[in-house]
């Protein structure tokens, strides 16, 4: 267990992030929504779909296994591009309402457990990683928030990395890769 | 010139920027407020002051340099830890309100100006880096934002960058510096 995680303050992010997501992406030129940083990169609008394909299948659903009484508790692996095929002919105010949705249901969802430090500390096996806590699921839930809120800033960063002319040395967003 | 800049597109950005913000910190516990990723690093907080200042003494001040009849169109250095002092003892919240105030400002200034292809292939001199042309201006401050943005959801991450355990490994903002 680590002192740094407290769920009250992680589910402060987690409800945040549609909000912030409709804010920023919101009726926004589609110029914004689809830059991608080249090729096999996602843009703003991919990375919707990723998040709407993790509530679907990966974070509460693996929360439910941790608490589950299954005694195999390996996680199904996650399909981190699904949302390609998902997400097809759709239009970012719907993906942004459906993300809205489903992310305040997950909330429910966790609030309704009231977890305390014995099932944060309970445990299931990611296909990767091995055995993981329901702690670290939740902090890298909201971490994965963070992550993808930093790569749609970065996508549409780059559309600019000629036009800023020579502040490029001061935008180091500009030259920040996975 | 360049293809890619279009006024009408980094408005929509500008114009965001605030809600986005405030959609993201507003009320947000202290513990993500006041993050940073070690010393001489700035937390959210800090960005928001920054921002301020920004609005305050750089981009629009240094557009009104570029179309002012001035000789002399270089532009006074800006001072990039001045929101140490401005901050101090004022809220997250005063702090939004007063970004969303500024930034609504600073674009109806530049409504105003209905700038066209010459305008923003107008120049001034920064003190760093010479002759830049409003064009270049214009973009920096679209892509400046973005960056303190990512910068934002960085410094928040990087709080969980222990609780997340194994999947560190796939968080890569977890390892971004400038």
């Amino acid at each position: 267990m680590s002192d740094g995680f407290r769920l009250d303050e992680a589910r402060a992010l987690l409800l945040r992030t549609p909000r912030v997501l409709e804010a920023w992406l919101g009726g926004l030129p589609d110029a914004w929504l689809h830059v991608t940083e080249g090729a096999s990169t996602w843009s703003p609008f991919d990375v919707l779909g990723h998040l709407i394909h993790g509530e679907e299948t990966d974070w509460i659903p693996r929360a439910r296994i941790i608490l589950g009484d299954a005694a195999d508790k390996t996680f199904p692996p996650f399909d981190r591009t699904a949302m390609f095929e998902a997400s097809r002919g759709k239009s970012a105010d719907v993906l942004l309402e459906r993300f809205a949705t489903l992310r305040a249901e997950s909330v429910r969802t966790l609030d309704g457990w009231t977890l305390g430090d014995a099932d944060l500390a309970r445990r299931g096996v990611h296909p990767a990683f091995g055995e993981v806590t329901l702690r670290q699921l939740l902090a890298t839930w909201t971490a994965h928030d963070l992550g993808h809120l930093a790569q749609v800033a970065r996508a549409m960063a780059k559309r600019y990395r000629e036009e800023v002319g020579p502040w490029r040395a001061y935008l180091s967003l500009m030259d920040w890769k996975d």
